[in-house]
């Protein structure tokens, strides 16, 4: 393969190949920079219209984890107890009303936008998961283990932390360094021929 | 930020900071050992329960592309029309009847979404969505430009191309070599204070 593919071979396997979703962390703290340069990274892959609806809660130790856990399906909590940082990765309902900012060159999206609800949560939700795949990338990037998760009450989790506001969540994240007994095997994954067709 | 970034510099540049959406191709052939490599990096990123529901159509210059073309909002039939290859990026709605071949540990959880429509379409989108992000990222990884487009009318181009299959496209994906004046000036990115908030 290493002729086709021109990324670093060493990058290659930290984001693709030998990348595994952590299931378990050590006490290495994750510090503040590093979100900071996690966000600087994963900001510049494409949105549609450059909406970039995204947003992220990083949840340390302590209460608010406490009160995070009790969201998380039972399977996910012991885990999601003993990440150093965990993320919320959530949608801006109202991610409209940065289009005059993000997107200057048609401001006038936002009030088409904000006339058409249907549209705008299908284009929100479907933008905020794209960049949770660059996100995830770029967790890797800063050499860190990410541990996604769907298993949580995502009304309850709103509730809790985003009654005030028009974030909704999507995604928990696990983020740290992996422990002991960090991955299950790889499952297998589909062949080219399940996935992929010509035209 | 190189500290705190431990991907190499060179990866950096190519996935994330100096990668670009083309608007323009030249005409240097993407090979078909290059779009089975492109597989064969983007399926190993993780999705729920290992579901892996994207699919992905190629279209090729000739009469299926013209198909195609019809199908595209106007703004998008000419960088469509020039490229190399399109991918035409979609998810499998019937993707759990693959289940317990890829998530052996709970081959019960086919049944389960059999029975649920709008769980099941729900899981769909969400890890079809986050794998087009990964999908986005093996392009570059190959060297190659995508240019993703939302802009299309996907009733008619399912009809057109899907309508005999559980397939349901979500985005089309113009993928080669850019060409002369390929993108516009970078959008503006929100900043670390409109994403991110910690608890």
């Amino acid at each position: 393969m290493s002729d086709l593919i021109t990324l670093h071979p060493e990058a290659q396997a930290q984001l693709f190949t030998d990348a595994r979703t952590a299931n378990t962390f050590t006490d290495e703290p994750v510090r503040d920079e590093q979100l900071r340069a996690i966000f600087e990274l994963a900001k510049y892959p494409p949105t549609a219209a450059n909406t970039q609806p995204l947003r992220v809660l990083f949840v340390r130790q302590g209460q608010a984890r406490e009160q995070l856990l009790t969201h998380m399906s039972e399977g996910n909590r012991a885990k999601t107890a003993s990440a150093p940082v965990v993320a919320v990765l959530a949608v801006d309902t109202d991610f409209h009303e940065f289009i005059p900012r993000v997107f200057p060159i048609r401001p006038e999206m936002r009030d088409g936008l904000a006339a058409d609800a249907v549209a705008r949560e299908r284009m929100a939700r479907f933008n905020a998961t794209l960049q949770i795949g660059y996100w995830l990338f770029a967790v890797r990037a800063a050499g860190l283990a990410a541990g996604p998760m769907a298993g949580f009450d995502a009304d309850g989790l709103d509730k809790e932390f985003f009654a005030d506001s028009s974030w909704r969540s999507l995604l928990v994240v696990n983020i740290g360094k992996p422990g002991p007994d960090a991955w299950f095997p790889r499952l297998p994954r589909l062949d080219y021929d399940d996935v992929v067709r010509h035209a």
